[in-house]
């Protein structure tokens, strides 16, 4: 596909951070900064400080806006991608249909291009990472909750609007816990960071016995997944239960993708993944169990190479690709 | 799409029967016939069976071999498209790794196309039936089984090994009830023709009323989805209820596939699609309260146009479009 050999910047932004960078034309990143969403300011606060964080990137790389292509979003939100809309995002309260593409191509005078985080990091991955010169992949990944992004025959899919691969709130219990969605027994609530802490509080509530009481000063209710992991990382049988537990679901919900995408990769970022082979050994082996056999020996199910710059490497690249293709 | 324009033959092969017809260039359907699987005569025998269908349809078409293109066949299997296998049939005993383009194409001397029947249903809803134009459906058969296909960018999309869209066996109900392929809670074990049996007879026999117990003679083990939907139909409680419930586990799969793919339109076929308004209405409420807003707002759950004849000229077009691609 023809790719602008413009330099872009990329933002990724989430319910707490904004990290932006510029990316050269030949994909090699610079200048990358962080700052804070604020989320709680709304929509309009949130969109200056992005404005103020790519303006900031360029001023370290020695740029100006005149110097770029254009500026690639990737967004932890449901994205209307042909209105370029923020349709809902769970960790950004009050965005709700936020016209995003179209605020910062405002405020900057350059073309915006806005898609969902996980696509983002699909695409980068493939790319420039573990799932180069593959027909078809999954990018899954495993944090506060579960996103998805999709690549069918060499090109990312984005589906009708824009929100395809929202494989987080794919039903698998039914009537099962509560997710942030509002719905009942998602992927994203039996097998993410949320579900595992969750899971963790319930057994020491439930008078479980874990080295959790001794790491949270007996605060059970600050166990997070970054402690089950550690209390794993102990033998703590208790941590190792409930990481077994999620790791069953996540294997499932990964089960359920092989036999409608029948992928020749999966490859699971994000927070939780980086638990290493505690959560993915046993997680392979539940997905292998849980489908048909022929799509299961094809799949491969591995780590992203490009860490967390999956997001903001495929937000480029997208911005990239899509100036190419206009000119 | 090049697509040959010489004749065809189809054939849709399944538990039961064996369904055979000629299309013309033109995409028209003649000499249908249809004959017996006799499955448990072994892959050896259904295959000549199919054989001597082929020959038969266009016999009765005033054909012979040296007229057609070729033969498409769809069937009720996990198919491997790129070794042209039979990797598994669960209605089918003893099929496993058939070698079925092949053996025909030997016993044919024409080239053999093989896909999975709801695979083949998708693609002639989409080129002829409802699906027109569109970039992006699904097609879902629900009958004794859950059946699936996909059109992704116009295009079929038949995964890595041509086994995609294998959606009656995501699992949504975690250690629910027994499937036939051996897991628990797959969409299949819920929704299908086979599910809302079960759930009938699993109601009778815990004392419930019902006119099923009069329409069966009192045998409650012969109660099926069509005497449900009987039932249904004079307004009997029992039936209506065990319907709702099937409609509510259509609509949760049905929107997992919505969050997944973010389709413009589900085309529902098969036996238990044909309860009509009593299933559809249930089944796209609880489709749209389970799916993202945003993906349910645009996706449409409709009827196929085609009927039972999507499978046939399905396999028609696939093959009449894989001929013309080689040139």
């Amino acid at each position: 596909m023809a790719r602008s050999n413009k330099p872009v910047v990329a933002v990724d932004i989430g319910g707490t951070k904004i990290t932006s960078a510029v990316i050269t034309g030949e994909g090699k990143m610079i200048s990358r900064i962080y700052s804070l969403t604020l989320a709680h300011e709304g929509p309009k606060k949130v969109i200056d400080h992005m404005v103020d964080a790519v303006r900031l990137s360029l001023r370290k790389a020695g740029l100006d806006l005149s110097s770029i292509g254009g500026v690639g979003v990737a967004a932890a939100a449901i994205i209307d991608i042909g209105r370029g809309l923020v349709s809902d995002a769970p960790n950004l309260p009050r965005w709700h249909n936020i016209p995003l593409r179209d605020s910062l191509a405002d405020s900057l005078g350059k073309p915006v291009f806005l898609l969902n985080d996980a696509s983002a990091a699909a695409l980068g991955e493939h790319r420039m990472g573990a799932g180069r010169g593959l027909d078809n992949l999954i990018y899954i990944t495993v944090s506060t909750g579960i996103g998805g992004g999709l690549v069918i025959n060499g090109q990312l899919y984005n589906g009708t609007d824009g929100c395809a691969a929202e494989i987080g709130h794919m039903i698998v219990l039914v009537d099962g816990p509560l997710c942030n969605c509002g719905q009942r027994g998602c992927f994203e609530a039996l097998a993410s960071g949320t579900a595992i802490a969750r899971v963790a509080v319930e057994r020491l509530e439930a008078g479980g016995q874990s080295c959790l009481t001794e790491l949270t000063h007996g605060k059970i209710g600050d166990v997070t997944a970054e402690l089950v992991s550690e209390a794993a990382r102990r033998d703590d049988s208790l941590a190792l239960d409930v990481i077994d537990e999620a790791a069953r679901y996540l294997g499932i919900g990964l089960a359920n993708l092989v036999n409608i995408i029948n992928p020749q990769m999966i490859i699971m970022g994000g927070g939780v993944s980086r638990m290493g082979g505690m959560l993915f050994r046993p997680a392979r082996k539940s997905m292998k169990e849980h489908a048909f056999k022929l799509p299961a020996r094809t799949v491969r199910l591995v780590r992203p190479r490009l860490g967390m710059d999956a997001g903001l490497m495929g937000a480029a690249i997208y911005t990239q690709e899509s100036l190419g293709a206009k000119g």
